[in-house]
């Protein structure tokens, strides 16, 4: 094993290092099991004194910004995804560093892209020791062969806030890409040419890092406003021609399915919404980004117009679909932690029912109660279900790291979470016997919706109940499993595993709930 | 001296006590002179798990609420005054304490108003130990009189908010009384039948206090929209009748002066600041709450129009003149701290040019910077210079404690600072020869301007120069103090005081700048 770890088997029976990178890990204890005694990150006291007094913190490049903020070895730097594929300032900023000479960074980003494999040379040459964060395309890749020096940390976004929090990981210099700013630092990005909407996943950073560096393409008189970030927090700013590419915010995740069988699922997902009771004037609902789910907002729209019923409020992952409810009343309020697509942004900047929210308010496990919990249902994807109702979303049924977990850990908490998903992908089965990667526990999840049916999780024995006088296809799972195994004719060869660790999944509480083993060729 | 205290001369020449209320104390060391080495207060990490899942924590009533923040002995409150004279909650709270046999309470609100009288009986009973927090009429009365058992800690908005950041100041439970909130405890004050603008001055409170209870009068579903407290840092939630009389916001310092002479000094500050070149198209100014204050804005209203001018951002707080301009389109922005009256309630909730700020954004010198320095001109008022322009704002010519002192610490930072005061009180000159407080050091105060002549400080050389070529009645401060003591017949008596400290001034870094003495009767 590459790191040389010690292994032990956490309340999921699941075998996870006792240390992650170097620190200390606390294996899963189970879900609201870990309670934390400690206390926050600690932040140095700041002088106004020290700090231009004009408010003009503009420095002339990133590089000088990167000098200045005292960038040397064996740092962390962060970053925010709002550009999701369209980010243009993190390979630069590494190309810089190794340009200064500057080794073993630890990159902390909160969410990294196809776009980002310009860093794969990064990591290959030293100057970035490991990635801290979700991997996805060519370093999801790089990571699953085994090629990266560190682990691989994967976390929920409520989960890097709580890291973050928590002094688990201390970032060093955070790089915030900003659609519009002002010289002191104060940014938004629901506005300026290269608008993404919002900048919640970058606001953690900018309270917690050492050194903050917002760089911008639309600087603009002070104040800028919104302050989605303040300049309070911030220690240099940076003008470049162009942040990011607002175009690429639409990735490929975003378009609703043209499937017949997912829009089944779907269409099968918003009936048990209705059905069961829970569609009723003032809910809530959330929906992720998937296309099924994009298809599910859809159909319960149809549904809620036909009953004359409005929601109170939807979690975004905004895009059209949502923005359209809430532009035709269908719903009082879009609470949004980040923008799909363009819609979404205009929306946000437009409209005062359209509020930006971030990993504090929505996602941190660690705080005085968050939003994720206070939703009547929400609607998510998996890669595997167990018939535990456990659930992976991480890596492949093939055992490779493909997938970040974004939000999806944090919304299990929900009154209602259903996975909607296909029977099969590819002619393997979803629902298995355990899962490869254990990225959700079975407890917190409701309700599996297949094309061949519906299974409800016994532990809500009141949905059972609610579902009973439905002509919803209900099944136990075991049968919807013997079913859907019998179709393929058995379950599929399972891939094998080295015992190298590539990566660990962290749980919303910190501790470690599965470790990803490298697939043996 | 009752408090057994030790004193040491600070860096101003003035005797402060070397420990406040049992906390060791800095002596003021001079301007931008201590740098803090520290981190900021720790914050214990908390679960969500801990916290009701449907985010509803509401409680009966506050004394239940007190009890599960578990009030004991010896602990600390606080509360903000955004509804100024009109607050209808802490004296309940304190009733509660003593129906309870709870002693040694410290109050640490924003700030005091007459409307707490009925606290005095609570001082008396042992109740509440001391009050931590500006104090003026009947509280600032009983203070002065040597009759409460601690110091009265005297801080600027700012250095609130670096007290309770910097864990100068620990806070048990703070109660915030909002005017429209949700169960989860995010809430507003720029809504709702109470609607007092915002809650900048419970922000702090909110985010560093062990236990935080909302209290409203307006409880919306959730989400209370905007959140300018937000549910994450909130414990309880309270529902009571009425939380706040919001046309007591309204006091008698923020009506314009109908005095020839004063209205003859808001006129010369305006043509100084207009003739200086100060005016400027994109130029920013802040104007205190008081009738010069107030009369400036309007004559400096008229010369903006005459000269075709838009400030980019005026502070508040905000009152119906400021609304106007904003309205008129002479200004983009109001930054506001505080809403004076109720058409600035209206404004901030209608307008989005109109921005509702906290002491963290505008005052706070332990932050990486903070708006106070970027204004252009800041207008404030004083109840006495002396001849090196240190300036007093807390105790009247005849040695007793009356006032807070708000912001005016923190916009002594500006780029001018200007002080019009009426060369007369009472037929007591304003300008002496050593203020009886000290509590804005001279070399940031930059012009004083009375009836008899404007006097700009010797360390502004380039403000002397501006003003060179003007028909304003520029003399030294010398010149000035001499004329106005002629007129007089000769310097006042000085009032002579016991060597009882009743309280202290702190600066914004923390720091004691001065000790407020007992008068001899």
């Amino acid at each position: 094993m590459k790191q040389n770890l010690t292994f032990i088997e956490n309340a999921a029976g699941r075998m996870v290092p006792t240390e992650v990178n170097g620190v200390k890990a606390v294996p899963f204890k189970g879900y609201n099991k870990h309670k934390p005694t400690g206390y926050k990150a600690q932040q140095p006291i700041r002088s106004c004194g020290d700090y231009p007094a004009d408010g003009n913190k503009r420095v002339p490049n990133l590089k000088e910004a990167l000098i200045k903020a005292g960038l040397k070895d064996g740092m962390t730097l962060s970053s925010h995804h709002h550009f999701r594929n369209g980010d243009l300032i993190m390979n630069q900023v590494f190309d810089i560093a190794a340009e200064l000479g500057i080794k073993d960074l630890v990159w902390f980003p909160s969410a990294a892209f196809p776009c980002h494999e310009p860093i794969i040379k990064h990591l290959d040459n030293g100057v970035i020791h490991h990635i801290e964060g979700s991997l996805n395309g060519p370093l999801g890749d790089y990571a699953s062969e085994g090629k990266m020096k560190g682990l691989a940390v994967l976390r929920s976004h409520g989960g890097r806030w709580q890291a973050v929090q928590d002094g688990e990981i201390h970032i060093d210099i955070a790089i915030i890409a900003a659609p519009t700013a002002d010289a002191f630092g104060n940014a938004t990005g629901d506005r300026g040419p290269s608008a993404c909407g919002l900048l919640g996943f970058g606001l953690v950073d900018s309270l917690y890092a050492d050194k903050s560096i917002i760089v911008t393409d639309n600087l603009v008189p002070f104040p800028c406003i919104p302050w989605q970030i303040m300049g309070q927090n911030i220690d240099y700013v940076v003008e470049l021609d162009k942040v990011g590419l607002p175009e690429r915010i639409v990735s490929g995740t975003t378009n609703i399915t043209k499937s017949p069988d997912r829009l089944y699922i779907a269409e099968l997902t918003a009936r048990f919404v209705r059905d069961t009771g829970i569609l009723r004037d003032g809910f809530s609902f959330q929906a992720g980004a998937g296309g099924t789910a994009l298809s599910f907002a859809i159909f319960l729209k149809e549904m809620m117009i036909e009953k004359k019923i409005k929601a109170r409020f939807i979690r975004g992952g905004s895009t059209k679909y949502l923005v359209e409810m809430l532009e035709e009343g269908l719903t009082d309020y879009i609470l949004d932690g980040q923008t799909f697509d363009l819609d979404g942004v205009r929306s946000m900047r437009e409209n005062e029912g359209h509020q930006d929210t971030s990993p504090f308010t929505s996602y941190n496990w660690h705080g005085k109660g968050n939003f994720a919990s206070m939703l009547d249902v929400v609607v998510l994807g998996a890669t595997e279900v167990d018939v535990n109702f456990n659930a992976n979303v991480v890596t492949h049924s093939d055992g490779r790291m493909l997938h970040g977990i974004g939000g999806w850990q944090n919304c299990l908490t929900s009154k209602c979470t259903i996975l909607p998903i296909p029977a099969f992908r590819d002619r393997i089965p979803i629902i298995v016997d355990r899962v490869t990667t254990l990225v959700g526990p079975g407890e917190l999840i409701d309700v599996i919706i297949t094309e061949r049916g519906i299974a409800i999780n016994p532990l809500r024995q009141d949905l059972i109940n609610l579902a009973k006088d439905t002509d919803l296809p209900i099944k136990t799972i075991h049968k919807l499993k013997a079913e859907i195994d019998e179709l393929i004719g058995g379950p599929p060869e399972k891939p094998t595993f080295t015992d190298e660790a590539i990566g660990v999944v962290k749980w919303v509480d910190g501790t470690v709930i599965d470790t990803i083993f490298r697939v043996k060729k």
